[in-house]
């Protein structure tokens, strides 16, 4: 029996409050408005910005909610209007959406699309309602995406189509992380061919970081972390050298610029660690090295560094979703992906059935996942 | 009777220690080793490095030294090996050398030439001794240019060669200041055509960056000053919108983004304040706004920020000298100066004579000159 215009009831991973586990519910799921799909999704990622939020480190998460922003799904239904995508297109939803007619968009200069951002960022669709319903109450959204359920409503602007033989548990995860540093690399910094490369943080966000510094023809990839255990899947990623800051008296940006005659081309920092930022910067070359910060530091945290690190000739910026435009240019690193030119299955350390997917979030915090991927059948 | 070859006995302004007037003494000047050339100085600016030294500000300040560094002169003789100017070239003495050969040179990418650097820094000519004497005392370098004299030693790479009908009493200041705010909006930002500029501080550096951005075609160019008066002249130089910070009882940078539904396209600092600098990046618009910092800040004082400024777009960025190349790029900015398009006598507040020289330092401190500039005959 078809769903169309039906309330589908369905399975999902409920965030009731902050600093507890998830409870798999049945939620009610409305059918998409004007201008919104609803997606079945297939399988989903779990991120540090999930737990970030689930754990009350965000000071704007709102609950309850359904975490999962790193999806992949098949369309059950449009709402009015849409015309972009129909019924069986396979989707990623991207928590930053492309409408190509606000100021953003329309800038050529930036990924940020706005339109939604109010509406977003509190958890509801852009008319201002959510679509989520568990025992007669009302579920937040969470970044537009809200992949931990079975179904899920998106605007039509926060899904990109993607190829049909690209498997949905795999590219899934193209959503987020992996996105995240090879744009970064490609598109926010755009690294050179030949060019020296400092990597802060080898978990999935640095990993990509590098395939996008490899793909870029960069000769020289210094990883860097505190865990040296991480070195062995940088490595196989096209890492070049490994340096572990705890080893050194000096400071690691000062051992930076020791090794490399000057300093980095180019730097990224994927912890969000405002420390580690500043020695992201200070270990690139005078004249002309680029730091980029990719992670997400802790709300009221600064960063900071003399001016003089500027002023000759240093460039500090940063990036999100790697500066990737989510429906325009999400396609082209799917096709990488499919072309053999990225990897994506390598990150995949574990696999989950929703109901275990408190388990990802466990071997996340112990830091023996890279990425692990749950599955809603 | 030809000097070539001979010490020459002349004036100039000596700095014998931090936070004491300059002396004006007989130096002897003697005659340039190989690779160096002596310049006879027609004129010469007062800048604000020159007295940031003198009160003791610079932590790496060398006493006793002759200052200055936005001169104009004619090559009296050359040392040898010198090949790229003659004696009679009208030249200017640039504090930023260009050798070509060196790793910074050979970038393409930044105007930092390195290679005399560490000598340059100690107040000496590349082969590590001082060209001056003063009552048999050797007298130190300065920023490599020391224009105070009536005659300096510089190296080859040092001066640039200019065309014959420049004024040198005008283009003088072409050698620091001008050079740097007009070639940070052109060089170092690359600020657009019809673009939203907003320019803090609005001395010469300042008003050289309005000339900048005028010159690119930015639209609307808004000058930030606490001193209302600088608005008169910022305006005849293209600004079009004023603001003074103590008017308002929020941050300034607040103010702009409000004015400016979401930032400026470019924003400079060109003051040295560390808080102003964390201002000017703080207006700049999400998703691409660029904020070129100029002004050197105090010793020891660091810029600071929240990440996500940069995570949504935002660069940070630095520049000395605008990013020109001295020898190869500052004939384009005399050219602009002999086409009209970039103005330079409008800049003169005062003009001084050799034995005046601390006049122009006590005007500048008061606030009331743009630039002085003094003669030597």
């Amino acid at each position: 029996m078809s769903t169309v215009g039906q309330v589908i009831k369905c399975k999902a991973a409920i965030a009731w409050e902050a600093k507890k586990p998830l409870v798999i519910e049945e939620v009610e799921v409305e059918p998409p408005k004007k201008g919104e799909v609803r997606v079945r999704i297939i399988s989903t990622g779990v991120c540090h910005t999930d737990a970030y939020t689930l754990d009350g480190h965000d000071p704007e998460g709102i609950f309850p909610c359904i975490l999962g922003h790193e999806g992949g799904g098949i369309v059950e239904s449009i709402g009015e209007g849409v015309e972009s995508v129909k019924v069986g297109d396979h989707v990623i939803p991207c928590y930053i959406p492309e409408c190509k007619n606000c100021k953003f968009c329309l800038s050529g200069k930036t990924n940020l699309c706005s339109l939604i951002r109010v509406t977003q960022g509190k958890g509801l669709m852009p008319d201002g309602t959510s679509r989520f319903k568990c025992k007669g109450q009302t579920i937040f959204h969470f970044m537009g995406t809200s992949t931990f359920s079975e179904y899920t409503v998106l605007p039509e602007i926060s899904v990109c189509k993607v190829r049909e033989d690209a498997p949905l548990d795999k590219v899934c995860l193209l959503g987020c992380g992996i996105t995240t540093g090879f744009g970064a690399a490609l598109y926010t910094a755009k690294v050179e061919k030949d060019s020296t490369v400092a990597v802060f943080g080898l978990g999935a966000v640095g990993l990509s970081v590098i395939q996008g510094a490899v793909d870029a023809g960069a000769k020289r990839i210094i990883g860097i972390d505190m865990n040296p255990s991480k070195f062995v899947m940088a490595k196989q990623f096209g890492c070049t050298e490994f340096l572990n800051p705890s080893e050194f008296q000096q400071p690691i940006q000062q051992v930076i610029v020791e090794k490399t005659d000057g300093g980095v081309d180019y730097s990224f920092e994927c912890i969000g660690n405002v420390n580690v930022m500043r020695a992201a910067l200070e270990c690139c070359h005078k004249g002309w090295g680029v730091s980029t910060i990719i992670g997400v530091a802790p709300a009221g945290t600064e960063i900071s560094t003399r001016p003089f690190q500027l002023v000759t000739g240093r460039t500090w910026k940063g990036s999100a979703f790697g500066g990737v435009k989510s429906r325009s240019q999400l396609p082209e690193i799917v096709e990488k992906y499919m072309d053999k030119k990225l990897k994506v299955d390598e990150y995949i350390t574990f696999t989950y059935k929703l109901n275990e997917i408190n388990e990802a979030f466990h071997v996340m915090h112990e830091g023996k996942s890279i990425r692990s991927v749950v599955y809603f059948q």
